[in-house]
């Protein structure tokens, strides 16, 4: 008798929102796995199977992976109760397709999961549509054009780290507002950006709102602030 | 008799190359489109259209938009030949799919499109799997976790900007690096990154290639360099 070969497990980014931003190879590989699994909060629904909600018709075991919702980085022992479960199910030989929001590899949580199993098991990254170009798409500003620069920064570092990395840049995104929204209006003020920066929610879905970002007083944590400092666009 | 309604123009993002990380979305509205349009070089065939070349069965007009290829900008007169064809188009009532590989505002040249005729028709940009994300997807490492700082800049400026710009960040991306392959490599040695550095060139496509990039000595244009100056991923 020989050893069964174990699953195969697949990060597949199922987009922003928009159920009609999932890609053909995500459908057919989500589809196709035996168990599907998504992170969720501790009570309510999953935001990555809402999206594929529509999708999931087929009688396919689903794993939910409970994230508790408080600020910070969630405890080490979420990941590793995810990732026993999920290697339980590949060591059973099944495929688990894990549904990722966005990108699986931009501010996602299958980052922790890839880290603990890359060594142990097949995995394959299915890239998704990220709330980055969604952002840009729902404001109709370039992301990144000709000779410019593009930078990322998580709303979470402290003022002075904020303030150095958004300079020397044409283009700043900053992620993951939240309560740090206050900090941000203040950083760009004292960088003279407030004024032309937009504020992107829930780009994609029904609810999409770009506005000022200077107009703005609470904010999601997924919620982007897109700065241009360089206004020329194009040729 | 009353003005006819002018179309509708479409920034459609048709991925990295792979044909099936087109979007439900994106497949739908080239699909619907009389007129489909694309960038191609002077001789030859469009990467864009030949991502989706599968899906163009329906007997649509067909433009393309041909960019010289030399290195810099496309000159000016190549965006306002492409913008009167596709204004004539769009004026004539037909709706017009504008193919672009990756994600249109990612250095797509359908930003030069859209500076010029954003005022004067009705435009959607529907976002797509960039090459950023299919780089990291590629080499199985992380975009940006946590509260890292992403930095995308292109392989174009020089040693010191290159330098100054790719400091206090976890990750950084160099685009474009054609020939200046050489440069880059110069500049990440300088900063003590090029040991760590990787090289991803036609990712999601069937020669994908993902190699140290200390070892590369010839880069075509559409090829990445790859540093993560933070090796902790996840939690």
């Amino acid at each position: 008798m020989t050893a069964r070969q174990p699953g195969r497990l697949y990060g597949i980014g199922v987009g922003p929102g928009d159920p009609e931003l999932l890609t053909l190879k995500a459908l057919r590989l989500m589809r196709a796995a035996s168990i599907v699994a998504y992170p969720a909060p501790e009570q309510g629904d999953s935001f990555a199977r809402t999206i594929v909600s529509g999708w999931l018709d087929r009688g396919q075991q689903e794993i939910a992976i409970r994230f508790p919702m408080r600020p910070g980085p969630p405890p080490v022992e979420v990941y590793d109760e995810a990732v026993t479960t999920i290697g339980a199910a590949l060591e059973a030989g099944d495929d688990v397709a894990l549904l990722c929001q966005g990108d699986p590899l931009v501010y996602g949580s299958f980052i922790g999961v890839l880290s603990r199993l890359a060594d142990r098991y097949p995995i394959e990254i299915v890239p998704g549509v990220s709330s980055l170009t969604a952002a840009a798409a729902a404001a109709g500003v370039p992301l990144a054009a000709r000779n410019e620069s593009l930078m990322v920064v998580p709303a979470t570092l402290d003022e002075g780290e904020l303030s150095a990395r958004l300079t020397r840049v044409e283009v700043g995104l900053i992620v993951k507002l939240g309560r740090h929204l206050a900090k941000v209006q203040r950083v760009l003020q004292h960088l003279g950006m407030l004024s032309d920066a937009l504020y992107v929610e829930h780009a994609t879905l029904p609810d999409q709102q770009v506005r000022p970002l200077a107009e703005i007083d609470e904010a999601p944590y997924f919620s982007i602030a897109f700065v241009r400092t360089s206004q020329r666009l194009g040729t």
